[in-house]
């Protein structure tokens, strides 16, 4: 039976540094007959595919919007039913804001053998791409990803509870949104809490915005920076390693 | 000058599996004069290791205590200051509860390179290597990775937080604790509160106990299994693909 012999990996391309992806996940592309991918993955991920790959895009159309996951779903049986190797090949984590799941579920559902590659996930890489350490001994315990904005378009209730944590706070899609986001942080916490928006993290177009709570705004501003990108706040936010270069830089030019 | 030429790589050497390995990360190793490494790393990694490479331990010795964090940061300078090219390979991501950062600090003051490259963090691969999705649309909004045993021994404070949240809980380093953080979330959330406990998650050894804050001691007693491992709670751990697998043989054996 053709089905049977079929597998369907479902693989995360990390969060955009093409040499961030797994050596996993590049087995897995260099064997593929067809690799169906998202808008936020590297083409060059892509060049290493055999000679006569199917590659499938499934992502932002131009002017539109994404493809519906109903019809993502259905191409994947689509191939998965006529090709012996299927790459899904997802931007990040396929675990992570990234529907892997609701695609294992269906395909499953059609006899296909599902393997899900983990990936860098650009919630965890953006921090560090900063140079901010998502946990440090003495300034945080723990680390909280929220999504920015649901489904309905609407802001996560999630935020306004870790808003009130210690916790350092990792938001994703949550630009259309960062006015209120520092609001609600500025009030929770203080005009001072510390703020990144890191976008395009590990690409070589990444742009960077540190501030607080009371001039985010502006900084992203300043930077022009849009959206995508992911929002880090919290105490580990001075501890960004751009910041210490900084001051290294200012020291010296008192110095001199 | 010779420190000037020196690059300390601090590299994520992923979950356990050693294809799950950056690319990038492997570059770095393969061209290393010297590698120091963790106990969490896979020893298949460092027959990479170009031919005269020195690879140092400095993981947990048998019956001893790990290496004083001081000791590592030392270490590093001694062989930064000798070698061009040193890689400091850590289990997970160097960013999440690794103490990377502190080590960068540290080789920064004397005046060494450094370079960050991020590695799959355990406490997102353990979820799925037990099938979990980490966020899934309909089921939460977000997840909250907590360290479970404070440098002091005690529980984090922000465990009691996360509990009365809607959020997935992840808690790394928690084994010791697991009984006070099963009867937490059964008295915050419900005695029927799904948890996941995942040991040596993406390794050929991992095992997995599946249950919820009622059963889940008994669960990890009958798996054998001990410390370290991740603990995953919330309504996701529902959605593991483990458990679909177990419903559908329980079905087929219905049906003969």
């Amino acid at each position: 039976m053709k089905q049977a012999e079929t597998t369907l990996y479902i693989v995360g391309a990390g969060p955009g540094d093409p040499e961030l992806m797994t050596l996993k996940g590049m087995k897995a592309i260099t064997r593929a007959d067809v690799i169906l991918y998202d808008a936020l993955v590297d083409e060059r991920l892509l060049q290493e595919s055999k000679p006569g790959c199917r590659l499938v895009y499934v992502g932002k159309r131009k002017g539109k919007k994404e493809f519906p996951q109903e019809e993502i779903n259905r191409l994947l049986v689509f191939y998965a039913s006529r090709f012996e190797k299927v790459v899904r090949l997802k931007g990040g984590d396929p675990y992570v804001f990234g529907r892997g799941h609701e695609e294992l579920e269906y395909v499953q559902r059609h006899g296909i053998h599902v393997e899900v590659i983990p990936g860098i996930s650009s919630s965890l890489a953006a921090a560090g791409a900063a140079g901010i350490p998502l946990t440090k001994r003495g300034v945080n315990e723990s680390f909280w990803v929220v999504t920015g904005t649901l489904s309905s378009g609407e802001l996560s209730n999630d935020i306004i509870h870790a808003a009130k944590s210690s916790a350092t706070v990792v938001i994703l899609m949550g630009m259309t949104h960062l006015a209120r986001i520092a609001e609600m942080f500025a009030l929770t916490r203080s005009l001072a809490e510390p703020i990144a928006v890191i976008q395009e993290a590990t690409w070589a177009t990444q742009k960077i915005a540190i501030g607080t709570a009371q001039n985010i705004l502006e900084k992203v501003k300043e930077g022009e920076l849009s959206s995508p990108a992911v929002i880090v706040i919290g105490n580990v936010v001075l501890e960004s390693s751009l910041l210490s270069l900084r001051e290294e830089l200012a020291k010296l030019k008192v110095a001199v």
